[in-house]
């Protein structure tokens, strides 16, 4: 039986694009039969930076809610969106908050950047390898960087080509990784 | 006139060392009679990761206090304490509170790392720098590594004469940067 | 009056579209009345990751005359192509001969990117930057990536208008730099 | 069968401590009978920047033997000495010679930095990790940084009980990676 893939939504960000691609990507993974959850950064508390971190680590009921599911998961797809040219600040945040070092040692990963801009967050996507690395995660090589993904996205679809073929690609490879 | 410089002790933290050496580096450049000040990210607003950004963005008027005194400064010490394997979430949340693009646009830099371990941030520095150049901000190239600094920081002073001379060369360069 | 500045076109492709832009970049820095010169890889000696390097540092007398152009130089504008992802290698084998740590020390640069894919050298541009922070050169915060370059050189000339405007801005800043 | 693993000694310098620890790498590899060779950059042909690279692509038969090696390869460890905080240009050079995009894609490979400094390659090992992961191939979380090497490699063996820990630990994990 296939694990359950975990699809991080790595915003806070209500309504961002960033949790639309993250279902999307889900059917993806279910049209695979693959179990599938999705991890959604923008219902962490909104205090988590002081009441979940450093002293507090472990303190936070909501907060620890998120980090039963990193517990019990795998394998991890991030949908990361540009910010300033790097990751959100939110995602980092709230791996800081989370135990180290079994929270993601061991466990494999997958990366998609999404981006207004001509990047397609290729630096936050370097990154966040670093960081993954760090935490003892295998990352697979290729990663999707979806850049201008306003056009390229419409009434629920990627309608870009090779995004298509590339997600395609990173779904195939990631359930055997 | 000199200008004054702006050091941002990058972490939430309370009763962080990074805090103590911000103002150990406050002492460095009052004693060459540079005005400075310390922007000291543990008193931002508990729940500043939701009232502060995307939609909220400029409505929260204790972040709006922080925002000030960025748009005032030309010239910003980032003292970076290392968590995993890179800077602290809460540094990037805080600039994806700010106002873009003119924040840090067309303003001077330099950076310092701070590590338990052996890296003394070398990532940290090389991420944030590249966050940095998306901003339009000019990064000095001597970046201070500060590593096993439990161990080379004592009674108010860093005690490892090659950190003491990397942080004098620093502060001299940065000075005229 | 203003210092010289030597344009890199850091490859050693003959022919390359590195050289044609490294000479249209002198152009604009021409018409500022600036002083320049290109230092071209090409011209390298054949044999020179071997004969340039290591304990035979310092013997190639070809060689030296390109370290001598660098000990003069205390401006740079590196043109930099993307190749597999990053920089071209002969650009740092390049720097792996020059002599260390004087070569760039103290010394200013800005980075240009290029590439017929979508990344106008991204990474290229991060990774070059660690490596010119090492060797204590400031790098001006304002990288420009000239992605799908093709598309957008034409009879010798820049025709994309953001990358006109970037470049001329990119030129203003680096002779105040 | 476990596949034959590929160790590259990601330098041309003849007599580089590089060389030792590709070797030592290699014991560590056999005492788990695991097949291995090591591709060693040090024999490459003198000139292969011109002969071997662009237009030469494919036509030097010296390099070709390399590129051989490359595509019979699956599984890579890359052992890579930190020459001007980063990588060895020769390494990326060499990599510039191989066919794109097959020489890599879909590979595996685990990274080992060395340095006579504090960083044991840190930066050199996250840029190589971007090169690998635009070449298509999986990289390891887990980096090993043997740093200030002279001190712990002592009579052909790794003396640093940490560093034997981490070689250990990184070789199981590969051999099922």
């Amino acid at each position: 039986m296939n694990p359950k893939i975990t699809i991080i939504s790595s915003t806070n960000r209500s309504k961002a694009l960033t949790k639309t691609i993250s279902v999307y990507y889900q059917k993806l993974l279910e049209a695979k039969n693959i179990p599938t959850q999705i991890l959604d950064l923008s219902g962490l508390p909104q205090d988590f930076v002081y009441s979940a971190l450093y002293e507090n680590s472990g303190k936070n009921t909501s907060f620890n809610a998120y980090q039963k599911i990193v517990d019990e998961g795998e394998k991890f797809i991030f949908i990361i969106p540009e910010y300033n040219g790097s990751f959100p600040g939110v995602l980092k945040t709230f791996v800081d908050g989370l135990r180290y070092p079994d929270s993601f040692q061991g466990k494999k990963a997958a990366l998609v950047g999404l981006s207004a801009g001509i990047q397609g967050g290729a630096l936050a996507l370097s990154h966040w390898n670093d960081i993954l690395s760090y935490l003892g995660t295998d990352v697979m090589g290729l990663r999707v960087k979806l850049y201008q993904i306003q056009n390229h996205f419409k009434e629920g679809k990627i309608t870009h080509p090779i995004f298509q073929e590339l997600l395609e690609q990173q779904v195939e490879k990631f359930i055997k990784f």
